[in-house]
């Protein structure tokens, strides 16, 4: 049912993601995760594979840390690759079509640095128009993405406080899981 | 004065970003370029080399067709391994800081599709915010990206029309060049 598209450089030193993986897994939810670091460590993503794992499902979950105002460059690699011309778009690329386009995120820095008077000067929104566009382009249901603030532990965020709204937007995430598998049927 | 990242997959197969290349390197600009996809085939980014090559000139351009409503893949891992905590940004990251930032890019489809009743549904800026706020947050001075649309030969524009534009941006990009190096001193 849902497909969870992970991309994290290391997730054993993650706090964020790993939770929400953790609860995930925990989780009844009839998913695949694909793991793209542990699978693609070398960037040679296998097209086909993937393709065929899209197939299956009618969600599509992008779980990843916020980098640089965008996903992690290995997420970015498996797009360029695998949404390809005449499978994701073009006159007979429709074979994404009517699924469900949900990303799942997290960002380092606090809401408040993320307004037009923060020193990340922009809504996160305004950064997510690449992935909205992307769903559009591939006729897929784009799903306002979910996210939450403050995991980073460089800006002092405790291991614990982080953990905790982790497993919330992990609740959250399942909740829209189910939610989109009632109303979005193939 | 300039480095040039270039980020293109297959440079060979390029028209409009091989031309812009040939028409900067017979310029008579001080110029360094890098091309990112044939340094690191692998994804393996010589991350000591890139700051060096960027702490030695004063205007860093990003060269590179829009994918994905984006940068190509591995000129985002460039970021996220060149752009370091300390380095980049931080408390005592800043090494960048008044370096001009300067977004070069071709783009596929025509102007008229990224409006908000095209097919693109947003204006180019707005997917360009993450450029914007990457530079802000290095102390770098972002300067408006410079594209041109009307690359794609799927979308049937010749070949002969892409390249004429493309030394029209060529020359576009050059004059910018020159006139930052007199506006922006170190």
């Amino acid at each position: 049912m849902a497909l969870i598209i992970l991309a994290h450089p290391d997730l054993t030193q993650s706090v964020a993601n790993k939770t929400i993986i953790e609860v995930l897994k925990k989780s009844n939810i009839d998913m695949e995760i694909r793991n793209l670091h542990e699978l693609y460590p070398d960037f040679k993503i296998n097209i086909s594979a993937e393709q065929q794992a899209l197939l299956q499902h009618q969600t599509i979950v992008f779980q990843y840390p916020f980098y640089w105002y965008g996903m992690p460059a290995l997420l970015k690699h498996w797009f360029d690759e695998v949404f390809q011309h005449q499978f994701a778009y073009g006159s007979k690329g429709d074979r994404l079509k009517g699924k469900n386009f949900l990303p799942s995120f997290t960002v380092g820095s606090s809401e408040k640095s993320y307004t037009a008077l923060g020193f990340q000067h922009f809504r996160v929104h305004e950064f997510c128009k690449n992935l909205e566009q992307t769903a559009y382009h591939t006729q897929m249901n784009y799903i306002d993405p979910l996210y939450f603030h403050g995991t980073s532990s460089a800006a002092g965020y405790g291991e614990e406080e982080i953990k905790t709204r982790a497993k919330e937007h992990a609740q959250k995430l399942i909740d829209k899981i189910l939610s989109l598998k009632n109303l979005c049927t193939k």
